[in-house]
């Protein structure tokens, strides 16, 4: 892969793939924790910068996701970031509420590998019960 | 998605896409930055887990990569978390001589979106010419 051409608009610097995809890692400005990943096309960027607040595209919903939009837990944009190459996205982010997860949890990456087993090697911060009532 | 099963083997648990990758992010487990993001394949996965060094998937070489082959910037593991789903693999590494990326900076994500432009934000801590001299 050839690297980012800092030359060419911001959006067109970036690799988009087949789908016009690029994956985003939202990371906790504060903590460091890495606390998801997701995919963006331009216009889910593009909503993204303009309204501080990330907007993924969820691939298994085929629409626009602006994080939060039911359970609360928005993201405030800090900073955004790319690669050297251009083809990943690194988002610093407040986490509203301190939690990520569908789960409950700060992270989704709270499932650690132990001997030749995954374990939930975090707790459930709130209840998705309490996250999701109608 | 649905979640990771905790209960399949722990290869299986996790979710190939349909080239049998999987996405990988490498955090520095002292300083927390997010070092760089590539992909595996389950040969490199279980490679990486055997050896105790990150190997990744070269897509645009198409062969196994073993992480500090050339520069010797090896990448040794920590911990290895997956996400709730079971798509994304986090790696908690000690990079070694403090240097992921190719450009001699410490971390892929060295580009900062400043307004409408992409820009430089970290050193370069060593000349890629003398990392991979012959």
């Amino acid at each position: 892969m050839s690297d980012l051409d800092t030359a060419l608009p911001w959006l067109d610097a970036l690799k988009w793939d087949e789908h016009g995809m690029i994956p985003a890692i939202a990371q906790d400005a504060a903590s460091g924790r890495v606390l998801m990943f997701a995919w963006m096309n331009r216009e889910s960027l593009e909503m993204t910068i303009q309204s501080g607040n990330a907007v993924y595209w969820s691939r298994s919903r085929r629409r626009l996701w602006r994080k939060g939009e039911e359970s609360g837990h928005f993201q405030r944009i800090k900073s955004v970031r790319a690669d050297c190459d251009g083809d990943v996205l690194l988002l610093s982010i407040e986490q509203v509420g301190g939690i990520a997860c569908h789960t409950g949890r700060e992270s989704c990456f709270f499932l650690e590998l132990q001997g030749e087993r995954w374990v939930p090697a975090d707790p459930v911060v709130k209840d998705p019960k309490d996250i999701y009532a109608k």
